[in-house]
């Protein structure tokens, strides 16, 4: 990067192709450094709202000849500082290219640009009788979803990013753009670039559009909670659901803390217990024959009060409750700020996983509520700290590494969810070993001079 | 490749690594070079039977000093060539790494070794009330289902091979072994190696373990038949069971003439007319639902003769026709050979796809039965010809070429679940374009000098 021109030189460059869309506003930039997590404000020097391809394309070039590094970025909703900008450089909003380009109800797929949130996707998709399942609690943008691999509660039955993304088109580190696949629904031509692509978080390219597929709309929707005795016996009776082979749409835990900061921030009256939050998509009575074999599980292994929302209004409430999380869980300290982790395992470690850490937790003084998607064997605890306080924060990372290495010695991953982005990068090397060193080699093939998105998955690439 | 060796040296350190493992005999040679499909026979200079991960590593750091490609073989059941040795060199054959090597219950998964075959991995797994879904037809082995991404007759309800490999042991072209993953259900922990490495049809390294997703026996199996009028009422009948969210396990379309061949060769008195081969897996009550709503949509499309197996040995005899379609096919000419395709579109232009590759089939005059996962939208004619006669060969390459345009532009794939192998290298080209590039650059980031099953998915690689 010895080769960089001048910040001003480059906003003056990017003004000139997209006119006022091209910002160096100090409000502006420090918007684009922030992390919902604990991370510092680390802002770009320029921000640009793209509106084409093409216009991507020409940025691209721009920044390449200038050295500079490139950050995209949607809808800042990213937990391990995905979007923050290690080396400055020109971060890439999609605000401007948020449309659906097509929807072809037929094929249950629809391609639309990386800026567009998947409630908004949703919202479009209104009388095809599809839906895009795919749910991480905040409305997050396609793009970002797609650069981070995310998942959230529907991923037990309808998969994660990497299991609904058909294809991208991608603008390369040289300007090139690819497309990585047809619109089939599976092919078997040469390497699987879409999913290479899917969860590179933006350090192979700049992602400007993707096909996903759709699913029909359920016909029937029913939803319950029912709370347990222990973590335990919640796990034991996700466990034996999903043996079962009833095909729960969701299957999500909450712990007794996190049931406490729900009940505070909703203004509700669950049981401050571990408590399963499921749902059943299908026909009537397909669901009704689920929500009963469910409910028998549930008793089998402890469960009490179990309680069923079929209407939509209830429904709404009971999720509303459970997608709030992050902010019932800050609720539980005033003016924290949350480490949030991200450990998946293999389930049958997961009951396991869960209570040793919650009991670190505890032992260590940390008030840490924890959600999990149980059906994939994925948790968070959101470690509350004072993010003024060094000390907090350093105890709450160790907190964190003890918990990633209890996942990594049941066979499981840093992170089931969230990537890696600027947080998790030395679990990584723990987690792949050698294998970290092949995806050094295709990020070097990929991007040889590392502008883009340096300092995610990856180490290095700080500001010259 | 210009350092290369003898064939006779590396057969010696070869054979004082491994003993009789490693063999030159004509007859052996020849059997690895065979082909399922209309290719030549390409024989490997030795062929080694491998019996640890270690051994893979030592044989391939013998073959690097040497200069040799490195071709892996399973069960041989391919359709592409993906396994005929262009360049010669070293197969590595996995019939003696076949074992099982751990089944994990509650996590629905196991992990194998790649020459175990799919029907002896369901073996293993009895009593365990688990199983390994992915049905191509031929009992191929799971290293080569990974390498071609392969999928079959019930990938509309599982997925293909991607959807199904957890984690992949890969021995890489230097020799280094790395694990792409851990055994968590999902992870977001940088690239998604275990994506790239499955289809990569070993031309990026030697794929020596395999874990993989299992899923719960389903409680009933249901299965059905029912013929239509034309292809297009079979296809329309497809699309509806899908869009109404009936998850059905099995949607296979079988055409007149090669139900005219199945009745030959099972001896059975189907109605030689477009056929759809239906099964549903769930509960009781599940099964007996998406079975009447099945049946109600056929009907409307102009379905006849719905006929229902759902005793096992109905079932078994109604596959068995299905699984035998090759040589059911290539008992309509006896003598033949076939050249077999393998385009997948977009489902709404299925119909139109199927029925003018008919017409074209038909006009040039060929025996070229037609069957297909139509639930994803994936057809195969097999295009009977005498193989000693290049004016045939001629026409069915034509044929094929202008069937996989047709594909291309309906937005659909050259391949659906066969892989490029040898017999698509140009194909790819044309539906990828600049993204081969990007493979290209992989493929070279990570074998540098070309010896991993050289001459697949892309051009070149021909013995010096």
């Amino acid at each position: 990067m010895d080769v960089r021109v001048g910040t001003g030189a480059l906003a003056e460059r990017l003004s000139n192709l997209v006119g006022p869309r091209a910002s160096i506003a100090r409000g502006v930039l420090d918007q684009h450094g922030q992390s919902e997590s604990y991370y510092p404000t680390l802002p770009p020097d320029i921000v640009v709202f793209p509106e084409t391809t093409q216009e991507v394309v020409q940025i691209v070039q721009l920044c390449a000849e200038a050295g500079m590094p490139i950050v995209p970025f949607g809808a800042g909703t990213s937990l391990e500082g995905n979007a923050a900008c290690v080396a400055g450089g020109v971060c890439l909003d999609f605000a401007r290219m948020n449309r659906v380009l097509s929807v072809h109800d037929a094929d249950m797929d629809v391609v639309v640009q990386p800026g567009i949130t998947r409630k908004q996707l949703n919202a479009e998709l209104r009388g095809t009788g599809l839906f895009f399942p795919i749910d991480p609690g905040a409305d997050a943008s396609i793009g970002g979803m797609t650069s981070t691999r995310a998942s959230g509660t529907m991923a037990v039955r309808y998969g994660t990013m990497k299991d609904n993304v058909l294809a991208l088109e991608v603008v390369l580190a040289d300007g090139r753009v690819i497309r990585t696949a047809r619109r089939a629904r599976k092919s078997a031509a040469g390497y699987d670039l879409t999913r290479l692509f899917v969860g590179s978080e933006g350090t192979l390219g700049v992602i400007t559009e993707i096909t996903l597929k759709l699913h029909p709309l359920p016909q029937a929707i029913s939803a319950a909670t029912c709370s347990f005795p222990t973590l335990h016996d919640a796990v034991d009776t996700a466990i034996a659901l999903i043996q079962s082979a009833v095909p729960a749409a969701r299957i999500e835990l909450v712990d007794d803390v996190m049931m406490r900061g729900i009940n505070a921030y909703a203004k509700l009256g669950y049981r401050e217990a571990p408590t399963l939050f499921l749902e059943f998509h299908g026909s009537e009575a397909a669901v009704a024959e689920q929500a009963q074999t469910a409910e028998a599980i549930a008793i089998e292994h402890g469960g009490r009060g179990f309680a069923w929302a079929k209407a939509a209004e209830d429904r709404s409430r009971l999720w509303h409750a459970r997608d709030n999380t992050l902010y019932a869980g800050l609720g539980l300290r005033p003016g924290a700020r949350a480490v949030i982790t991200d450990v998946c395992v293999p389930i049958s470690r997961l009951a396991e996983c869960l209570t040793e850490t919650r009991r670190d937790a505890d032992a260590h003084g940390f008030i840490a509520p924890i959600v999990g998607h149980v059906g994939d064997g994925n948790f968070h605890m959101l470690i509350l700290i004072d993010p003024t306080d060094e000390h907090e924060l350093a105890g709450a990372q160790a907190l964190q590494a003890r918990m990633v290495a209890r996942a990594l010695a049941m066979d499981g991953t840093c992170t089931g969810e969230h990537g890696i982005g600027l947080g998790k990068i030395d679990y990584l090397e723990h987690e792949l070993g050698e294998a970290v060193g092949v995806m050094r080699s295709i990020k070097a093939a990929l991007d040889p001079h590392g502008l883009m998105n340096p300092g995610k998955i990856f180490a290095g690439g700080a500001r010259p």
